[in-house]
């Protein structure tokens, strides 16, 4: 390592992003992305003569988008921060509203992001374990005096809480800030925006990589007061004023705008994720009730580790933890097209005939 | 501001971009925009089929941009890191180099974004003056023993150092790293980049946003030892690891090919800035010399403010910095195209008469 580096940049905690292999094709079911392309609206959005205007910087306030997301969710253009991806996001409310005296909170099993963040900004970390069915009791949060983060449906249980808890956990502290990480929130779990008029310590950040299937234009937002949007901003324009280049900002107004396609995109996931469960039940396997557009599951006869690698060598790729203690066993399958589902089902199926 | 604002945030100064009035058409030469639009390659790179696989993430390591780039500027890829805008690399260099017992130090005149990110990151900046010249003196920075930013050419200034007084800086502070911010270099410069083999404490921050027309899609990079880039890289994936779009990658890509066309643009713009230099300096203007896509200039009869806000009444928005002491007499002119410098000297001209 550069001897060149800060004592701060030495106590980082990278994340490691899932493989995006390019040595083959793989049937691609590791990292959560729609098997669907963003909406034609989307396409038709990206014009020739916008491709030309790329000479010019991008709108800094991203007021096109803003409006678009905040029309969605019957808010103010002010209740919203657009950023480069819901991981920028996440990392200016950890700035914002955390810091020397301020912890976090989070749990054992959520998205390991959290963890190297919270590094990137020096905070103290405060691990909450899921109980022994990878459920989150909103109870072991409610003495934490920091800010809790809250992953709804969590990942990669895929899991979710009814608003009601969350609701509960918000009128408890009213001087603690919650931030409920949405990201997969559309797929069939209950959102907290509709708590936002009413609390003001609700943070509610989400992300068009799924069921707007724009991971690759890189756009999250989050949702809530204006005064918190505010201090999103604050850090926002002390770090990368125009965060969100042209095309994306044209591609996710776009995306917001056509309703019915989403909606078409979510039902179908739902409807594939019920097959894939029942499908891996009968194959043996224990799967969590999820969610959102992937399944955490295990197979009683394979470990995780030769699930993964059995399927790689198989070209399906899954997302497996090494060493992750009590998820070890556990692979996590994006909920793909039928097409992706069938081959997984049927190589999976392989693999347990050639164990026995 | 929100309650809920850490002690940390509540100390930055975020950065106010230049104006992007959307209230009538101006001629836009306030935030060094190129007048050109970017690349034919960039916009055939951009096809339907790529906007369709927006529903994928994008190669998080910039695999083929940084490999584009790294063979321009006869590097090897791990020689380079690309990010979304060189603000984003500014600020993975600001944590990776510098914090506690590391300051920074930079010009008093210079890119007002590195006091923000100094902010963000809670160091210790120490700011050197210019000379009354506005020229800078590498022997100012010879004692200082945190980490060096030298923008160059300078903003708003223009003015270039020659790459042998950057040099002699390498050479006296072996353990002390410089950070040059070449975003304007390319329109008359001479890049340090030649130095990276032969220096391993320097660092080179380059942007695609001027010279190469992409301002839109936010693309900026850093060039340096292989042990530099790899401590950037530990910011990275600290903070957002998917960091460049899809979109912006194949961009960054089709355009760092193209040199026929970036030697081209950049060749009007100095053709452009020696014609506006002289038409200024016959409107009785001292114009500083510059290297880069702007001028800086001083009217002798018009205060900066009045000449900032008589070119926006008349539909030119040019840049001026109030209550900023010694360069308030001074407004920022990006070079722009033929048609947009007549349109603004013809208003000067118009403005002056009014004045006599």
């Amino acid at each position: 390592m550069s001897r060149f580096l800060s004592p701060e940049a030495a106590r980082l905690a990278p994340y490691t992003p899932g493989e995006q292999p390019v040595d083959m094709e793989y049937v691609k079911l590791n990292t959560n992305e729609s098997p669907f392309p963003p909406s034609p609206k989307v396409v038709e959005a990206i014009t020739r003569g916008e491709l030309e205007q790329l000479k010019l910087y991008s709108d800094p306030t991203c007021g096109q988008l803003n409006r678009a997301i905040a029309a969605r969710y019957g808010l103010k253009p002010e209740n919203v921060i657009s950023g480069n991806g819901s991981d920028e996001i996440l990392a200016f409310a950890f700035r914002a509203f955390c810091g020397a005296g301020i912890g976090v909170a989070f749990a054992d099993i959520t998205y390991s992001f959290y963890r190297s963040q919270a590094a990137l900004f020096g905070l103290e970390a405060t691990l909450i374990p899921l109980r022994e069915d990878f459920s989150l009791r909103v109870d072991d949060y409610m003495d934490f005096p920091g800010t809790v983060v809250i992953a709804n449906p969590n990942a990669p249980t895929g899991m979710a809480l009814p608003r009601t808890e969350i609701q509960r956990l918000l009128e408890a502290g009213p001087d603690r800030l919650v931030i409920v990480d949405e990201a997969y929130v559309d797929f069939g779990g209950e959102s907290c925006v509709p708590l936002i008029g009413q609390f003001d310590n609700l943070l509610v950040v989400q992300t068009m990589s799924k069921s707007r299937s724009l991971a690759g234009g890189r756009l999250g937002f989050a949702l809530g007061s204006e005064a918190l949007i505010a201090a999103l901003n604050r850090v926002k324009y002390s770090f990368n004023p125009y965060n969100v280049n042209r095309l994306s900002l044209l591609a996710g107004a776009a995306a917001m705008e056509d309703g019915d396609y989403f909606q078409s995109c979510c039902r179908t996931i739902r409807d594939n994720r019920a097959w894939l469960t029942e499908q891996l039940e009968e194959l043996g396997f224990t799967v969590l009730p999820s969610q959102a557009n992937f399944v955490f599951a295990k197979s009683g006869r394979l470990s995780g580790g030769a699930l993964y690698r059995g399927l790689k060598e198989r070209g399906v790729l899954v997302r497996w933890w090494a060493d992750s203690g009590r998820i070890e066993d556990y692979v996590r399958i994006t909920v793909g097209s039928m097409e992706q589902l069938e081959r997984l089902t049927a190589e999976i199926t392989k693999l347990l005939e050639e164990e026995s």
